[in-house]
């Protein structure tokens, strides 16, 4: 039950505790006084900010540009779209009040003034397409004005019951994108497009394979015509959604007065289009690639992607092993993000076991006996092999095993993936597979949405998305009904 | 009275639409349905990013590091620190709910759920002192685990019942960071170190000069032992707050126990300091540099800082220009930020006045008489000057003439405020030259707080600042009561 030395719980025991444990020990997030709401570690911030800088960038290159609208949204925006207010008008954090005033004594020093209700109460924004909306109604009259692309990072707020840190919290931080487009042509392409770059930053830079699809009318986006998403398969067998990409049609065109005259001179409602990811990722990439001596970081979204541990006794080695580890750094300015772990309060095994915690990918030891050796000790946090190396050609050595361990880590991902994906051809074996093994279930589906809800209720697994790239051969059957197939569905129990 | 074609009223007739329509017609601003709060568009917000990369780079070259706490704090919080209260628990937003509820018809669709209320409210942020001092109480046990150096990128709310864009909004965003100390003297280094980052910022990158100094007791922050403050002068004899960087002494340890073992084994409380710039630096920009023309941007925060028109009207010249351009970028990429407006549906004169009144610092005319002659004609924002210059080394001419453009800008608004800098040796004189000129007033003073309330509802205006750099000679008596003078002090009418 309890975790061992290293303070983590095997994922064999409990792969919840183990989750928990990886994100205490490495410094990752922490418990917050606001219920559901955590504190993002400097550790977990590093990583969010890495995810930031390369999604930026491929944000930017699409187009886009970055802006920020109000965190509030008056309450009745809400309302105007008819499925939007059915999917977040719900839980989510209502200012009433602009003012305190002082009361009695100690913690009841101030009190809420009632003489300062708001005419009108606020949400704090759980999603922005309203009040965003409202505004590019100004910004647009003619096609001209189109397409608009704009991307915002912000922080919004969704009042969850169960909050899980990284998968699910109240607050979280994440980047929106809305767009408006002439044609649902351009509008579709947009989505597709936005898809794409997200399974880029899941595969070639979280190290985790994703399948591209597109959901069922249950599980779409409250307000959209359609939603594709990239989902991702956990080590412990559920499912997790990574990044969602809508295709919005005219609905909040039509609710919100986007509309631009076009080039026959008519009046006509955009087509629009919304996208984000969240820190939700962070869950992911520890529930992808780490173990149980901790977090396992891909190098290209490791904040520290080599620690160098001085090895010494003497002053004379101290002045030795730290001029080399000065001479390393130096040489890997710019190329490689490197840490010298110089502290003298603590003993090289601590730093080793503090950074495995952390999931470093390469660990150097720099020792006095190795450097009269020319060489250097160097670690793998991935198979957590060890050997000597040497220094002549080791930032070229280091660079490309950074591009070994990173090709490993997906590699390794994609095969646990395809080992855990099964076809039931009939509702038993779907039930069996899932009790066995959870993972991925395909199954042959009519889409009928009573079917769905009730395999939901009957084995808690949701239609994770009807695959892009899913073939359904002629006259396929669903597997459930017996009915016409409608597409190929991918099944799991999902996060 | 009105804006003419630029549709930007003149300075001298009206400074304050002045600045409302260079906002608007530069794109960085807008208004958003939710009082208070501005929507940010995308060539403000970049100014924003330019902002942030750069103080970003320096937070982390002093050792600090990002992380991100909750959005929301609650009520009793702000009541443990007894000036804190009174600075910060008055107009905030007040998060009362956690649901809405089916209601009536159209926009009263939805009502707040009177079921949902909180046990206790929460506050928006104003500022974040208390929720992340009650999570460092965690953090920190030893002297092993200080200094702790924090910094947060994020969004804050004050009620503000007289907005401005950028210079006072409801929501704003800024940086805030927080750090914790063994003792006073560390804390004090790292206020005064930050200050000088926040002075390096705004003259080196914004070119805007800036008098680092002390706040009077009035004028600091609410539960600091001191707050030290960078102040500048706009284009309109008013003084502006840049930055400001708070010595918190024990106070806020005391309140929320952020206590540590000491080296002699003792437990103390923690010395800390607090120091933020927002968004409101942007409104700083725009009144210390732009003119009746529009924006004019330092080329370091210049989004872009070079644009390039192409001019031609046949299809072959079309192909000459566009090509030199495509050949121009290329050459830039990655030394200088080039912009090539290659719009076919505006005139190269439309272009030429937008760009200008987005302030972009350096304008090339491409066209096929002046390629012919291996030339092009280039224009620079802050002087008007135009000329032809040649196309042999022009990246470095380019280079060049934005260093000398980055240096014009802090040399013109440095005269500008050393013009606009008086002493005055008596309160009847001070009095005369806030009439006549505003700007800078120096004057010895006594620190009587009874004094500074008088002068500032005499006059408007206020102590900015107790200038680190002043003498005082011996002797001196203050020019308002004729009581011994405490220091010299710097008065301004402020933003």
């Amino acid at each position: 039950m309890a975790a061992g030395k290293s303070g983590i719980t095997p994922r064999s025991e409990d792969y919840s505790s183990w989750y928990n444990d990886v994100i205490k020990q490495a410094g990752l997030s922490d418990h917050s006084p606001v219920r559901g709401c955590m504190v993002i570690k400097p550790y977990g911030y590093a990583i969010w900010e890495r995810v930031q800088s390369v999604l930026d960038g491929m944000i930017k290159a699409t187009g886009h540009q970055n802006a920020y609208f109000p965190l509030f949204i008056p309450m009745s925006f809400l309302t105007r779209e008819a499925e939007h207010v059915e999917g977040f008008a719900k839980e989510c954090a209502v200012v009433t009040h602009h003012r305190l005033k002082a009361g009695g004594e100690g913690e009841a020093a101030v009190v809420v003034d009632p003489a300062a209700e708001l005419e009108e109460p606020l949400i704090v924004r759980p999603t922005s397409e309203t009040i965003m909306y409202s505004v590019f109604a100004d910004w647009i009259e003619s096609w001209r004005d189109l397409p608009l692309l704009i991307n915002q990072w912000a922080n919004v707020v969704r009042w969850e019951m169960r909050t899980r840190p990284f998968l699910r919290t109240a607050e979280f931080l994440w980047q929106e994108g809305h767009t408006a487009h002439e044609t649902l042509e351009e509008a579709e392409a947009e989505v597709r497009k936005m898809l794409d770059v997200y399974a880029t930053l899941a595969e070639d830079y979280m190290a985790m394979p994703v399948i591209k699809g597109r959901k069922t009318e249950a599980e779409r986006f409250a307000g959209a015509l359609h939603t594709y998403c990239i989902e991702a398969l956990m080590q412990d067998g559920k499912a997790l959604q990574a990044g969602t990409s809508h295709n919005l049609g005219q609905n909040f065109a039509k609710a919100f007065n986007v509309s631009f005259t076009g080039r026959e001179g008519k009046v006509e409602y955009a087509w629009q289009t919304s996208w984000g990811v969240s820190t939700r990722l962070i869950g992911a990439l520890i529930m992808t690639h780490s173990d149980d001596n901790g977090l396992v970081l891909p190098p290209k979204l490791a904040p520290i992607e080599v620690v160098v541990i001085p090895i010494y006794k003497s002053d004379e080695d101290r002045d030795l092993v730290l001029g080399a580890s000065a001479e390393l750094a130096r040489a890997c300015e710019g190329k490689i993000r490197l840490h010298i772990d110089d502290r003298d309060q603590f003993r090289p095994g601590h730093k080793f076991f503090e950074w495995e915690k952390k999931g470093v990918p390469i660990r150097l030891e720099l020792g006095p006996r190795d450097l009269k050796e020319n060489k250097v000790v160097l670690a793998r946090r991935d198979t957590g092999e060890k050997s000597p190396v040497s220094r002549d050609g080791l930032l070229e050595h280091l660079v490309g095993l950074l591009g070994e361990i990173q090709a490993n880590l997906f590699q390794r991902a994609l095969e646990f993936r395809e080992q855990s994906t099964r076809r039931a051809s009939n509702y038993d074996e779907f039930k069996q597979i899932l009790k066995e093994h959870r993972g991925l279930v395909q199954a042959h589906f009519s889409l009928d949405p009573e079917w769905e809800e009730r395999i939901k209720n009957e084995t808690k697994a949701t239609v994770r998305c009807l695959p892009i790239d899913a073939e359904l051969p002629a006259g396929a059957q669903c597997i459930f009904s017996g009915a016409e197939a409608k597409s190929d569905a991918l099944f799991a129990i999902a996060y």
